[in-house]
């Protein structure tokens, strides 16, 4: 498979270029010092001020203004040595092929006297030098604690140590893998599957493996548990650019559930400082507002919480389309929610027979 | 091996019991009805009054109370229908062998206009069904979302419906496997490790596996994600049970840590109407209050909290054994706490050539 040959240059290849960026920055410090002057580095500002939405690129994106960190400026000296040292660990981490988590990184920090105040503070540090290296700290090898799972008929191959060149299929467990350090940085082989779902509860996911619809579907399935982790979104947005395959989100129909798909489709002003996190060809496939009273579905009333934020919502750029403003209209003048086991109502297996069809055919033509 | 033919036999043997002992509750009813008198079923009660914490078993149980529901009594009559509906819906899950979610099982109620007022009294029907046949909601097939990982040298053999037979080692995915509803009813053919360590967090449970501790110091490795859930606390009995092994529990040196490995070890006074989701022979190594000081890691301070918690567990029959005691005496003495991932002060590598070597020559001896 090409796809599968330019991937697996190309992780090895990422690693390459994560470290050598890594280093690169080191050499300028390094040089800086043998000059006999102050190390200072320049990065874009990630204020609020700073980020903007881009319409074309459907994203946030950072903006023209930046800052410099330079050790000659004593107020400057404390971040400026914390992010060397950040670059350090992930250099480590990086050459060792081990991964972190970002509490870990907080008490490895520990070590070498350099004692961030708290976590908040370390985990600003990582997202500095993702803003200044312009990789993302799944590049540096550090992860968060959750995790959510992927089935399917997709073949990875480790390039962890220990398991390189193994290669499993991702229906090997019918529970589904968890996309952990190790999944996230393996190479795709193979794959006889045309599409992804995204699901964002585990009990939907269970029944669409148990009901063979990623058969009947041709299907990859992956369970976002809730808001899905940055890893998982890398994830969905490699099967797509990679593996060329569509990408429909499955949600509840509520305004959290439109904030899991918007921001796998468009990603968040939270991470403006990186472009590798959206899916912009994904699709919103429900549970719609209309879909509630399309389907008959149990629902329960929005609550105050719910509708303050659909109303931010409709403020919100990323959702200036169809059919997020039909939606969040109907969402408005009808004030009902509804959650995907609410199917469960039609028997266990309504949601493949006659859902799914439905909105698959619709969202094709 | 011996071991697994007796569990082969015994998950299929378990799952025709739960379906008989559901089939002879039908018919229990069935009987009274063609017999013209109301229908009435007789429980435990669960009510506080009614549990007891048992020396011998060091187990909550439940005492001599019992309650009778009958269908002659008016206000017995939803919770009495409720629970022959969920009985019959979890004979339909045994036989067709899907399983659902406790959130699912309120809603599938909904196709038959059996309203539950909340989940709540779903759940509450679900634990009733346990009471009265003395099965687990695992048994009936119903798991929460919460899932937690395992990880090691263990193949198993699935008994769901399209892997039937199908064989996995849990070492082919470094990420770990989700401890799901096919796991769960998996069997277990044949291991060369010979011990358990259930880890309370990811970040630890993936160090083990990246400096390759579970060859070291061969052994099995399940991360409980936080406090266990139900499947997780009965897949560590089976481990201990079924194949011997001895389970040692790695937590926080907190309240929450503490409470974490005795309800692995004990169970809970929620769960007093069963007794196999506990693990007597399970060992608590660490992290200790004397920990903290031993291998000199950074600590935070006990919140107000978290003491009033320690003084609690001083009240809880549970803790009433060493090493509980010491600890809870040290916890209040020094009032500090600290996390598992306090260990990277050290180095990413020192809890395996370091602490588990120690703690558990001591925990042999």
């Amino acid at each position: 498979m090409a796809q599968k040959k330019s991937r697996q240059r190309s992780m090895k290849e990422r690693r390459d270029l994560t470290l050598k960026s890594l280093e690169s920055l080191g050499e300028k410090i390094y040089e800086q010092l043998v000059k006999g002057s102050f190390p200072w580095i320049q990065m874009p500002s990630r204020s609020t001020k700073n980020i903007f939405y881009d319409e074309k690129l459907k994203q946030y994106i950072l903006g023209e203004r930046s800052l410099k960190r330079s050790s000659r400026n004593i107020r400057h000296l404390r971040p400026f040595t914390q992010l060397v040292w950040t670059a350090r660990f992930a250099h480590e981490l990086g050459q060792t092929n081990k991964t972190s988590t970002l509490r870990d990184v907080f008490y490895s920090a520990q070590a070498f006297d350099m004692n961030f105040k708290d976590q908040q503070e370390s985990d600003n540090t990582i997202t500095d030098l993702e803003t200044v290296l312009d990789y993302s700290r799944e590049d540096f090898n550090v992860f968060p604690e959750e995790r959510s799972a992927i089935f399917g008929d997709l073949t990875i191959e480790y390039t962890v140590p220990g398991y390189e060149g193994n290669r499993l299929n991702l229906t090997s467990h019918p529970d589904g893998l968890m996309i952990g350090p190790a999944l996230t940085r393996a190479d795709f082989v193979k794959t006889n599957a045309d599409k992804v779902i995204v699901i964002e509860k585990g009990a939907m996911f269970t029944r669409l493996v148990e009901e063979k619809a990623f058969k009947k579907f041709n299907t990859i399935l992956i369970h976002t548990a809730g808001q899905p982790p940055r890893a998982t979104r890398h994830m969905i947005r490699r099967l797509n650019q990679e593996l060329g395959l569509p990408i429909f989100i499955l949600c509840d129909a509520d305004p959290w559930g439109m904030a899991i798909a918007v921001t796998i489709i468009c990603g968040s002003a939270n991470a403006a400082h990186l472009r590798e996190l959206a899916t912009l060809e994904a699709r919103w496939m429900g549970l719609y507002s209309t879909d509630i009273r399309r389907y008959k579905l149990p629902y329960e009333r929005l609550t105050e919480i719910d509708i303050k934020r659909v109303y931010d919502m409709r403020k919100d750029p990323r959702y200036n389309d169809e059919p997020w403003k039909s939606q969040i209209d109907d969402f408005l003048k009808h004030k009902n929610k509804c959650e995907l086991e609410a199917f469960s109502r039609y028997g266990l297996d309504y949601v493949v027979k006659t859902y799914l069809p439905e909105k698959l055919q619709e969202l094709k033509s």
